[in-house]
């Protein structure tokens, strides 16, 4: 029997552990036989990190205007679902992604304040409908995702070093996406400790995995 | 009397002579004691022109996307236009152009086969109304052009490179984009001698400098 391709994205903001638990989520569909593609955005080839490159520098001279910060994103994605995402799809394949488009509704809309009417064009534009089959939004106080950023140390991106109210307006808008799509999105309290977040994780897969067959 | 600002822009496919009108065009409005701003697309503001250089190399590893490809040009285009073009306008002055949306039209949608409507949308999206308020499209058969870019020399970037019958759809694109606008948009014939061409394009701006008036 071909398997059937599916599409996972991991969101979240900064700090919450995406990264950690991408890896997991690649080695427990392995683990069930199932042929994983990892991926993320904005990137995912080396044209989009390219596009992602100019969307993390840090410009002191020339901001960024929102709606070109936008574009680009979208820019990426286009081309992210045009080499890798949509190929994989085809193949077979499962596709995880660390983060995807209800990013954009997050950052760009609610904490940049672009509406998300207007994100929703340029979804529908680029995606033709294509969308996450499940989504894993990372969830913790912003207070939490900041101690671990400090902890980690390095030069923060353009969007790392947002202040005041930026990385709350950015939970709010992943919360009102998983209100929107509950039957896709879930949220995952990432302030428990790894090995619950990760029991969390494994859980909501079989329940997948098992309604998908 | 405070000066309106206006909008002029250049168009037309490769080696039809742009830069020398650009340059023509703005020493024009200079001698009238116009303030003016000479800029391009892509590009026009430094993150624009680093868009530029994506969309204009040469990477035969990984094709850019149409989509993609189109959706670069208007991220520029949203930067440009919010640190460049806008700002030169409120302040009064004249901004002069080396190529805007009608090359859109022209390369992405006659050339590449993006439907038109669908670039519209774009346009609407990014611009809100503003347009040009006189374009110079400097038209010339494709096969003049052609010999005019093989004999400048140089390595050829992405759009050069191109084959076929792509320059003829990209005359065909501007020509219906001015059977469109004509209020607005007029050709130049470019094949003419350089003398003859910017005897025209005085004449035209003398004509709105009087319309303006």
């Amino acid at each position: 029997m071909t398997q059937q391709g599916r599409f996972i994205t991991l969101e979240g903001g900064e700090g919450v552990g995406k990264s950690t638990n991408l890896s997991f989520v690649r080695d427990y569909l392995h683990s069930r036989g199932i042929r994983v593609t990892t991926t993320r955005e904005p990137g995912g080839t080396p044209v989009a990190e390219r596009i992602r490159a100019l969307l993390l520098a840090n410009d002191e001279q020339e901001p960024l205007d929102d709606l070109a910060e936008l574009l680009l994103i979208f820019a990426g994605r286009a081309q992210h679902l045009a080499r890798v995402i949509r190929p994989a799809l085809a193949r077979g394949e499962w596709v995880v992604s660390d983060r995807f488009t209800d990013a954009t509704f997050a950052y760009q809309g609610s904490a940049r304040g672009i509406a998300p009417e207007r994100i929703a064009m340029l979804e529908q534009f680029v995606q033709q409908g294509l969308a996450p089959d499940l989504t894993l939004w990372l969830d913790m106080p912003v207070s939490y995702a900041a101690d671990r950023l400090a902890a980690r140390g390095g030069e923060r991106d353009r969007f790392e070093r947002e202040r005041g109210d930026f990385f709350e307006r950015v939970r709010q808008g992943y919360r009102a996406r998983a209100e929107q799509a509950p039957e896709r999105m879930v949220a995952v309290d990432a302030s428990q400790s790894l090995e619950q977040v990760q029991r969390d994780i494994a859980q909501r897969l079989d329940q997948q995995l098992a309604s998908w067959n």
